[in-house]
């Protein structure tokens, strides 16, 4: 079982403490606007050393083990909204572990201390208008130019991407079929021919922006690659890892609280002479989620150990993120039930977490991708 | 099975294209602003009829058969949004029944005749703001003050409450414990100490108003009582059966128009080489949810001919509303599910139709009430 | 709603007593022996009119109509066991409809007649050693000499076959690819060459004696084939409809008894200071089965309807055995269950009914095969 | 994540080697038996140290971790059958924990000894014909007389009691109230009036003999009691735990083995043209259940983790328990099912862990139990 340090304990209360700060307050105006002031809010995210907590010192990360990530990601999404947490998770972990783990010093020194800093929002542009997980039939070309790319398509679903100061773009460097094809370029959003085609409404997850980007005729630097020309597809599978493990992180925050408000809740509200909590079939449905939700938590727990040890987490990172999807909507389900007609009033928490939920089980891959990649990974395949 | 005539057949057609026609089109603007325009579609549905199907035409009814009130509801439910289907629902077989079955002639002629005609919009109104299930727990008070019930508490969650001309409402007349104390009262909206309290933002079924009600001094005639004194609890519980059969039956139409749509997106995207349908692990889970949705349907249908019958349909009411309830819920989160990124949009009718699902398993006695009631009704107690 | 008739119950009362003193109290002797002595029994039932309630009178039967038959099996399931009530059903519903509906007249007399009787018992034979669902790869071939049909091949899991006086074969009679390359053909079991190969040893539904059948060079006429040649495939796909549905009307009677049975045993279990039953999470558990029981009750009555009105039943059969097999392993394993230590006991009727009860998701087509036929029935294939 | 060091992998291997020499080739006659020779078997496990993995050295125990123990499970559940894992795990993991933790140490040179060495058989006895999870109504009773305790009652459900040579019983000691009123008696099978009333014929798990015990004016010294006169219900549900835990590990590992033949059945098996692994639903099915079991697996080890520290694993045990018997139950039903009509038999390894797996949801306290339990772990009651 994790042992979490006296440092770990006192990272999880600045973190609980910024967020019912710092986010908390404002969560009503920012899902009310659909979308949170990111160039307000990281920097202040950033001198706390909360955007770059493994990243190295060199670059303004705090050097810190993967289980202060676990943190973080559980205390945003503790505190909530969702749609916060999935933006500074999109920031930290999301859009800038290949930056880390395979830019060169100065495409880190351009772009992911400012990153870090919180001084840059960032974004990473995978799905397209017609393509979702069949990631071989991406259609976004980058077309090198003497020592630019020339960039043309669009890109679909970009969480941060109407604030983002830089995307990582992943987009067809050449025409060879297969996995070999493709390349992550760092994208700077003042870059002439980007735009930000269109803000997306989403039902839920509000306080977080989505938007469609399109790319006509940009160009950047070819030095703006990250890692190697042909291997992005290879790079971005491996930052969907941290992708999918944040997303199981924050998911479990966001379910603690849910259950604990609707536990709160039922014993406040008497119904039958007795707290409503006192009825058998509700505590029991409730136990019975609280449980799965300790294993997921600790789940989540063994798989960054084995991150921490360098240990191929791909298993653990595909398990989890589904099981969060799976989980987090029947709870929410729960909890919106439980609560009767207030838990179906707007104003409540029941009825924005209901609407957050689901995204749990498209982002960062559907379920039923999860589903695949587990087939294969235990060879249910002939 | 049951027979649809001719009749039935081209009754259907008639709901369809008045549905198609006068509401459909309005949806967006309807679920935008919260509520929908009674007054001027009321008219239009009591022209043709479809407000008091089963009704004694002496009071302007059709005099038809309840199986005219199952196609009424499903293709309400089809066509949708389900806030107006369950706005309409509310007038027809919610509000009105106790009002037909128990009323005194006069009462009929005031309040019944103008409901069914639909220059007046109907609500009925049991839930309290402390009291949900527990119906012996309300206080919402009417004393006798010589010729007058004087009515006084508050009543929550009221469908068509922000624009209703006049209310069923469940008071208490006595204070004796118990099932007796209770009486059934049309309450006119305009009588002094009536008001709308607030009106309700709800997380779906958004074209339909939803409101608290608070009466002060209400003073309305004991002639106003529907049925006897005293009996108005059980008057409300047979009125509840006609109020859940009418949710299930709407909520077949609308699972049916989600799986459809679901079907047709799922056989134009391409993934993979081929169309998303045809990814089995997609059809199988499609599969299941129409067989169930088919076994409802025809429930439905069984408890219609039942009721035609005259026989207690309880049970009947109790199942189908429950299964109506967990299978909108499931149908409509597979369906949002299976169109990915694109359904998780607040302009899909994906999202939509999330929002609203929770309100089966909630309207009309919460699925925990359901299962109570038929733990009784089968005996499973000791 | 389905309307039994005075006939249709003193029907029901007549099987329930036959049942009950001529099957129930031998009950524990044939699940020990592996075999219920079908050369005693069905001459009893023959007698009674019970195998072949719907076929023409000039075969010797009773010329009623389908609800009868659901009636019969419904009433064997209640009684049990469930191996005795599947023998039954196989000679009445699955291996002689071929027979009845497209059989010459010679044929007829020869084999249904007694089958009607309960002088002869018969058997179906699809399913190969290395082919289930998948029919268009049967193997067991007929090859034409003259007047005759010379059979090679063998069949596996076919219920009666210990004991059959006659087979209604599906054999392959050409070698075109497809489906129109089978046909059905009748076998008497005395005939050179047949071989019960061996009787096999099940998990459940132990009283029904289920072998391993071989073919080596068995003679048969022409003559033999039920219907036209090359349409056998087609015909069998006609059979397994009246299969699949009887299988459904003996799995709601059968649950129908456990759920009575588990209710029982609840009420006078005290725990707590309390019975068992009252114990609301049981209470509800078993509420929300019984609940599903009603709906697939209904649901094989409507189909019963359709089948009678001459409809086509494919959907509702399909649909039918499904959700029989789902809801039956699932009664079975929650009764079990809520017996605790007891349920468990090789002597209680728990443990019959869970060891019989995975036969309704395999017999009839696996649900995997329903879940198929049903995505191409509804239309979930690009 | 656990880290399993070199020792522990070896520890593996050698349990793995013994249970396939030692009880693996033996299982099916030991199942059709009824019984496995617990004093044949039980010597060879002591003298390879299996049977006191973590007791203390001066009794004979290793003195090892508890991964060891969890490995030691694992392999036995893995190698099967589920009934000799059973068996081993009462020796180890629920008969003796409490001698060792808390008896004196006279008796455990007594008593857990020879148990350690395999030279004894031992047993708990907890439940009663009457009493099943209600342990505060037990009846077995135990009257001081002199220095001896004078025992009479009875016990049910025994795992091992038809071949145990002592007994750790619950009895009441006290006639007060509550808790306070037990205690852990360790009764010799020797002793006069003792009686194996009748060894039980189960569903599952049958090659572990389960008798029902009867105890008249047994007369065992008061010195035989385990800890304090009065605790012996705390003693019991600290034993609980180890129960609980060493039944999850144990499930984990006949699980893993499920699976495992499960997916080469499938790929060997062709049908519709490819093997039917890679019929998509087939695969996406098992790759959930693989990811279910990857998550309690890792949650056991987390547990025993825990267990080392010395933390309270209440939680962990309760929870572990019920998600073990939910899953077992529905890996054994889905492996069956994939097998179609062959997994039907009674002679395939599907038959068998069908008919064990109910136990896991049964033994240890029934699931519903661990639902209580977890309901007022986690807080949900008024």
């Amino acid at each position: 079982m994790v042992n979490f340090t006296a440092e770990h304990k006192a990272f999880r209360e600045l973190v609980r403490n910024f967020a019912e700060k710092e986010i908390g307050p404002f969560a009503d105006e920012w899902e009310a606007k659909g979308i949170f002031p990111a160039h307000e809010l990281f920097p202040k995210l950033g001198r706390l050393g909360l955007l770059g907590v493994e990243y190295d010192e060199k670059y303004g990360g705090q050097g810190a083990d993967h289980l202060f990530t676990v943190i973080l990601h559980e205390e945003l999404g503790r505190v909530g909204p969702g749609g916060v947490a999935l933006g500074i998770g999109v920031q930290t972990d999301m859009a800038t572990p290949s930056l880390h783990n395979f830019g060169t010093e100065e495409l880190k020194q351009k772009y992911l201390v400012p990153a870090i800093k919180g001084e840059a929002v960032c974004s990473v542009a995978v799905t397209e208008p017609d393509v979702g997980s069949d990631v071989v039939a991406l259609r976004t070309r980058a077309v090198r130019d003497g020592d630019d790319w020339v960039i043309n398509g669009s890109k679909l679903y970009i969480t941060n991407g109407a604030q983002a100061d830089w995307i990582c773009l992943l987009a067809r460097t050449s025409d060879k079929p297969g996995y070999g094809s493709f390349s992550q370029i760092v994208v700077p959003t003042d870059a002439p021919g980007f735009e930000v085609h269109r803000k997306l409404d989403k039902l839920g997850m509000r306080s977080s922006d989505t938007a469609e980007l399109t790319f006509t005729d940009v160009r950047v630097p070819v030095g703006n690659t990250i890692g190697e020309i042909g291997l992005g597809f290879y790079q971005q599978m491996s930052q969907f890892q941290n992708e999918r493990l944040s997303l199981s992180y924050t998911a479990v925050g966001g379910m603690e609280t849910a259950l604990a408000r609707t536990a709160d809740y039922l014993k406040a509200r008497q119904a039958f002479g007795k707290p409503l909590i006192d009825q058998q079939y509700i505590g029991f449905t409730l136990a019975e989620l609280s449980g799965r939700l300790d294993m997921l938590r600790h789940y989540n727990y063994t798989a960054a150990e084995a991150y921490i040890r360098g240990e191929d987490v791909n298993r653990f990172a595909t398990v989890a993120k589904l099981e969060a999807g799976r989980l987090a909507r029947e709870i929410a389900a729960t909890c919106l039930q439980f609560h009767g007609g207030l838990g179906y009033m707007e104003e409540m928490w029941t009825a924005r977490y209901f609407r957050d939920s689901p995204m749990w089980s498209i982002g960062g891959g559907a379920d039923e991708v999860m589903l695949y990649a587990l087939s294969r990974l235990d060879g249910y395949h002939g």
